[in-house]
């Protein structure tokens, strides 16, 4: 059984290669999110996903922990994928979504970057009227795509799990789709 | 209370930046390496700075882990900036300032590093007279620069905390450190 | 007394470079699959070097972790320098070479990567009739250069060794051989 993490940012089409992968492997797809709020909301901590932010930060910490060794252990019946970010760029700079506490006991066999050209994303980015237009250049996109190259060479380091870019370059979606097919196969 | 660790290579004017950005922010400033020769000498192991580097290695990894914990106390009852170095480029090789047993004990919030154009950095340092010049070629400011983005990945996968990127390019001084004042607040 | 890990990628000449500094200091140099051959067959579990990696997962990992001890101690007597693999560029992606679990025993004082141009190692694999050629183009070759340095800094911040790059370009030989004796001294 593999447990793979799968990663890519916004406009990188992370979301849409991989429900289309998931139409031709067997594999149970989780977000990291819905794992956290699901642990939340049994230990009465919140009612929804949005309440997970303002729970203290330590609170967080354990619930972030206690979703990453409850997905380890889904794993172990079922190759599971899970989509969750590698870094997340906030106004306090690049924060890792898999520090390691959570590495410990996600213990994953696979990292996947969903990764393109950061004219490509910034593209994307600006005809995607559902989400809110930020300014951030190529430059800063391709700084981002950087900083977690990095970030998921130090999570390799700290778990032995192999790290696979996978570009998902404008009109070639159903080549990257076969490529995350065979990996997963 | 916040606990940031700001680091930029010499020539890209991170101390300019960080003093200017005090007059504004209400931050306590600590140098690593006086708190470390503060340490050493509380344990009579020297009498100055220049000593410490004369010390066993052993010797000062602990003085440096002692002067992490040290930092972090400081931390609890006010916000608190460290400058030191994120990598140090030494013959031997790009050297961690930051290694695992010192983020144990200093556990910061943030990490920022202070950057400009490898070009940028080149030519301050060909004007500045005080310093030796050595013949660091902009591709090795470049690489010094990439070599501390990773690095401050990996200090951050250990840590949790953030890693923002300030630029400090030529006479935009003043917007930069009102980007590091907004960071502080 | 020193323990040097020197790796490059194929192409990247670090073998010719690291035999001809060996002619000119004293080190005992170590293949890291060597000594992991040499523990397995200690422990009856394979014959020969081949049968290594049809071992379970885990107890391949507990071989690399007694052969970085290994490899330690000989280094209490006499300077080494052990030869591996920074990242190995496999179908499931980067695979790290020094994960914790063998930078733990191994703990090295540096770590030196062999790196070239990619079009030059490019070209060097082309013209190698002695292994089979494979696709992987100048982008994807920067791309393992890349994730090498990153992955090397993680090492570094475990560690506490340094990191050094030693470009190996062409007609550079004597250079280069000259540049990693003076590190070696």
């Amino acid at each position: 059984m593999k447990l793979v993490v799968l990663t890519g940012i916004p406009g990188s089409g992370s979301t849409t290669v991989l429900n289309k992968a998931l139409e031709e492997v067997d594999y149970l797809h989780l977000n990291y999110g819905d794992i956290m709020t699901e642990i939340a909301v049994e230990k009465g901590l919140v009612e929804n996903r949005d309440e997970l932010r303002k729970l203290p930060a330590e609170t967080q910490k354990e619930i972030q922990k206690d979703a990453g060794i409850r997905i380890k252990e889904k794993s172990e019946t079922e190759n599971v994928i899970v989509d969750t970010h590698c870094t997340i760029s906030t106004p306090s700079g690049f924060l890792p979504g898999l520090p390691k506490w959570v590495l410990e006991g996600l213990n994953p066999d696979s990292f996947i970057l969903i990764e393109a050209y950061p004219e490509e994303i910034a593209f994307r980015r600006s005809n995607d009227e559902s989400r809110q237009r930020d300014a951030e250049s190529a430059e800063e996109i391709q700084l981002h795509q950087e900083m977690n190259r990095a970030a998921s060479m130090a999570y390799a380091t700290l778990t032995g799990a192999t790290v696979k870019i996978v570009y998902n370059h404008d009109d070639e979606l159903d080549s990257t789709v076969a490529g995350l097919v065979e990996f997963l196969k």
